[in-house]
């Protein structure tokens, strides 16, 4: 089978790989289709070569269906359409005593960790394959990831209907914070320096400013009387976008940091106690992330056709990931894994 | 009567001045005592000039008796012990009509933006006057503005019975937020590097460490079984005490940010992805925390004899400043504000 591998050095190569079967508790997936994630872009760049075993297939963004089962797996079935949510979690430490698993000290992030989706026959444990409605699109089962860790930031934020919400940074999951957010009653605008992304949001009816041309500040204080933002999701990972989502803030207002800050940040910690704002982390999604994620997905509450830009094929991997280091109107690409696509 | 100015230039001068005879809705109050807030020690350096009005009475953590009451105000009696809650706000900006009366856009912090306490006869509007229960000492009660600040801290970190609290800081505050943690069912280690601050936290039973010969990282591991803490007061003011604060935390921990960071400050904030820590900012209290904290006090949970190191006659209130600036042993000091002490 084809598998695409990470062979550091900003390096992706496609070769052949035995398939490999599937033992006790475990599953093997016919891959249909791998989204390429922002942290898939840092592993392609080198940030990441301390937890990547090269040479190593990536990608965690998946859709497919089951072709083989180990011993003693129950519930799945060959043919059956899957996604994975893939966190492995220890059960022992602090985090996970304390129930919070997506957060163990010992997180095996599947696809970062230990090999990801990115090949046409993937074997995982059993326990991170989640069951998709079969009238949901493959295509849009891809989308299921990208689309949990939205739905973890929105309640991250308790957000609540009816509260104006700001998004900085309009790549896939700054559309998907604005869309989930959208969907649970928030009114929502997106801050996005690029006129190609800005377009994409408006076609799925979200309002849009550019931080450059247009004046946030003035724009929200407009917007909200005077009062500011309930709500800002910083996405875009960047120190302007920080200041600017700090600022936007209503008094009491909720930033719920979503963008990886792998450098210290300087905040204005003078304008959280002036206005009692409050600052939350929020990493991946729990299970009942991803059961909202594909209700919103079949739905159609996330617009996955207008999200997904790009289709390119197993062959194409590190052609796809040039596409999407250049940006533009590159959404979200997804890389079909079919046999005979 | 007697008045302690600030008269700029870090001086106070102690004058006689006419006492203000209180106008409709308004109430004269024969104040008893009046502490020294670390605020009061920012004026006093100059660093909030833009707010005070030279020559200005400062001084907002006060207890006393009713002296006289204005036409109109009713359900306050000549000689009833009272202190003052120093918020007056708007009720029309955004803040308020939010129910956030206390973060009010235009609030007017009496005693800072409006004359305070250290005279002998203030004058206040009838709506800052809070009643005194008669069996509460009046040095006690000049204590209640400080409690509430941290009843409020305390408040804001949804802190829950058997969690473990650090603070990082022992000053007034940062002893009295142990405290109150510590009320609340809390198990709490507080931080601290001057020796004779540890020494009276000692005395009121709050187990201490030293930042420079103890290991916090260490200590704290080894009382948390490796978790780290479920919350942390930063009431130091320094970066390298906030630094410590966000190090100490366990996953869904909670950083409250309480001593004032006037320049921006550098955040892990990877550290707040990883771990989904959030960070609260907070600012004075609200009404409810003023009851509690009489309550706290009423109820001898706050060590007030213990925490009130000086009493320092109103004439002498700039030596009573230089001896707070000197820092050491001296915790709470009081000015007696009473005619005939």
């Amino acid at each position: 089978m084809r598998s695409a591998l990470y062979t550091g050095n900003s390096t992706i190569v496609v070769e052949e790989r035995p398939a490999v079967p599937p033992a006790a508790g475990e599953v093997q997936i016919e891959v249909a289709y791998t989204g390429i994630c922002g942290t898939d872009l840092h592993i392609l760049h080198g940030d990441m070569d301390s937890r990547v075993r090269i040479p190593q297939t990536i990608g965690h963004e998946m859709s497919g269906r089951v072709a083989a089962v180990g011993p003693g797996v129950t519930g799945l079935t060959v043919g059956a359409p899957v996604t994975v949510m893939p966190l492995r979690w220890c059960g022992a430490c602090p985090a996970c005593l304390a129930g919070h698993h997506h957060i163990c000290h010992r997180l095996d992030f599947v696809g970062i960790d230990s090999p990801g989706a990115m090949q046409q026959r993937w074997t995982v444990a059993a326990d991170v394959v989640v069951p998709l409605p079969a009238d949901l699109p493959l295509t849009h089962g891809a989308l299921v990831e990208p689309t949990a860790v939205a739905v973890h930031d929105v309640r991250r934020a308790g957000l609540r209907a009816g509260e104006q919400a700001v998004v900085i940074g309009g790549g896939p999951i700054g559309v998907l914070i604005a869309l989930v957010a959208r969907s649970a009653g928030a009114d929502v605008v997106l801050v996005e320096v690029d006129a190609q992304r800005r377009a994409i949001a408006g076609k799925l009816g979200i309002r849009t400013l550019d931080p450059v041309r247009d004046n946030p500040g003035g724009e929200v204080a407009a917007w909200t009387g005077g009062a500011g933002a309930a709500v800002a999701f910083e996405v875009s990972g960047s120190a302007a976008g920080l200041t600017t989502a700090v600022d936007l803030l209503a008094v009491r207002g909720r930033l719920v940091v979503v963008g990886l800050h792998s450098q210290k940040r300087e905040i204005d910690l003078f304008r959280f106690f002036w206005r009692e704002l409050t600052l939350v982390g929020a990493r991946v999604y729990q299970r009942e992330d991803y059961d909202t994620a594909i209700e919103l997905l079949r739905a159609g509450e996330v617009g996955a056709g207008t999200l997904i830009t790009h289709v390119e094929p197993l062959t194409g991997a590190a052609a796809a990931f040039d596409a999407l280091r250049g940006g533009g109107g590159v959404m979200k690409v997804l890389i079909d894994c079919r046999a005979t696509p």
